[in-house]
């Protein structure tokens, strides 16, 4: 490893003081220096591949560019495509992003919070755990933060996050319009607000439409062992007193594994159950039915959350919180019941 | 925002000097401090929630336990599963990663080597663009790094990457003894050692197995144009002279997008045509047959590379050159041609 370039050996070799060096490279006294100087100096910086010290700037500006992002897990589409987009965005104001995964941990959210403080980010955007109010709470006296994606509504704080009761809402309202009347849910055990709010959509939409819901189409899974609660959940809405004629996932991790259980249990879609999924994946693509799913407006909720947070850092205190809509995108799975083959 | 809290505020609210509250908290002079004045201090350090300066610490230390890792895209699975192994496996360490997106473009690359040092990571783990060698010259003389997936074959960098020769060898020769002959490659138009490797690997087994290539079967498509590009490499890999009867995609984007146009022009699996992918993805579990995958071992692959760059930062100069054999995945994709409803 060669030894970095100081500005002492910048002074060494043009032959001027350290002072003088410095003076030129932060653009100091320009007045009181010689052009032909000051252009041997920096020709040197160049020529010696001398780079700044970015910490010892840091403690004068107080200002790192850095944003910290907390993720659920960012081997997670979603996440990582939200990833990408702050990314891109940060980069338009100079910003670089540090991440994390939180695995839907409080501890393990409150470890990446003190490690990004440590790192002096100038804020963070935070995809909270279920259980994190205490942590974002001390976080306020902080750091600038937004919460994306998730947000709990006891907590003044600034957030990007989707309307999910009125994004449920409006899927239901189309299964019913398609002639589905007996729907059952698939979503986690969680007490996190943006699930629950999936369910009250659910539950209103269905009561608005005067359908009686089952209990047993309510399936709420473990977030830690869903993968492997998944064949039994679909096979019990399929089989029980009142079986379902179509199923709503309530995010796209769900509904991978739903469908893919649907395909070894040779169950077809939408002729014996139609489909849609809260959440899109790429991956929905290869499925032999085109999946009709609830679109969440990723581009607009990583680029405001990313904006919001510069501008907070930069100049102001308000405290903004934002409700995006959802986008239905209406494909095969969810077919009008009476174009099915097995239409009843 | 509430002023951080600093030595001076602990100091003055036990009632102590400032020297000897940074004492006590750095574990200096432990011996002529009494007891109790250090818990006074630290408790009050606990309730006033002071927090370290990491960057004034970093100074000191020259160390700030951050790494970089810069992958082509942090949205394709491909990346994030690596990602969040580097992370896992680097939170071991007690380092934090930073991460970007060089879009395979070197000019974006530089730009995240700069940001990244300028933020004075201890390390870096890159998967290098294209074009990128005097970047990665230049950056050998500045800091310890460690090439992944990619490297140079004219560069004596630290690498760990794939054994790609070999790995697509062993699958070309499970397609020929699987009864296939006529083998297309859908592939990347571009010099990436590890792209071209994939191509010598494919012509050397189908040399060995005494099978003379027609050119139409290799089809190498625009790294940023693949997706429109490949219905009409398909149809004509299907329609030429020599009509394949199996297609290796030689990554999961790419074989990806193979399934879904394979999907769309109805084309059926393997009855029609064999397929074979290099990578895997969640997705091809959609996909109304499995997938035969050379499976790269994505785990090893991210936790050497983040060791062995901790490694270097910590006491060693050796160059550590590591290359991994991949996992052939058998599924329905590549069943025996003498069991398929089309057999000839």
């Amino acid at each position: 490893m060669v030894k970095k370039t100081s500005m002492k050996d910048i002074a060494q070799d043009v032959g001027v003081s350290i002072a003088l060096v410095s003076y030129v490279l932060n653009n100091q006294k320009e007045n009181r220096i010689s052009k032909e100087v000051a252009i041997k100096i920096r020709e040197a910086a160049r020529r010696l591949n001398y780079q700044p010290n970015q910490i010892a700037k840091s403690l004068k500006t107080n200002k790192t560019y850095t944003l910290g992002l907390i993720v659920a897990d960012i081997s997670n589409p979603f996440s990582s495509s939200l990833a990408r987009i702050i990314e891109n965005e940060a980069d338009k104001f100079n910003y670089t992003v540090l991440f994390g995964s939180s695995d839907e941990n409080p501890q393990r959210l409150q470890k990446l919070i003190d490690t990004l403080l440590n790192r002096q980010v100038d804020g963070l955007i935070i995809a909270a755990p279920e259980g994190s109010e205490a942590q974002l709470t001390a976080l306020q006296q902080r750091i600038p933060f937004v919460l994306i994606d998730r947000y709990f509504p006891n907590l003044s704080t600034n957030y990007v996050a989707l309307d999910n009761y009125k994004s449920i809402y409006t899927g239901v309202q189309h299964l019913v319009d398609s002639g589905y009347r007996r729907i059952g849910l698939i979503s986690f055990a969680t007490d996190l607000f943006h699930v629950s709010e999936r369910k009250r959509g659910y539950r209103a939409a269905l009561k608005d439409n005067q359908i009686t819901i089952s209990k047993a189409w309510i399936n709420e899974l473990g977030q830690a062992t869903y993968t492997g609660e998944m064949a039994k959940s679909i096979q019990e809405l399929l089989s029980g007193k009142q079986p379902v004629n179509a199923i709503l996932f309530a995010s796209n991790a769900l509904a991978l594994h739903g469908l893919k259980q649907l395909n070894a249990l040779g169950v077809s879609v939408p002729d014996d159950v139609a489909v849609l999924s809260f959440d899109e994946a790429e991956a929905y693509d290869l499925f032999h039915t085109p999946v009709t799913c609830i679109r969440q407006p990723l581009a607009d909720m990583g680029q405001m959350a990313t904006r919001l947070l510069i501008d907070i850092i930069q100049k102001n205190n308000r405290t903004t919180q934002v409700n995006l809509d959802a986008e239905l995108i209406i494909r095969a799975s969810t077919r009008p019941v009476q174009t099915l083959a097995t239409a009843d």
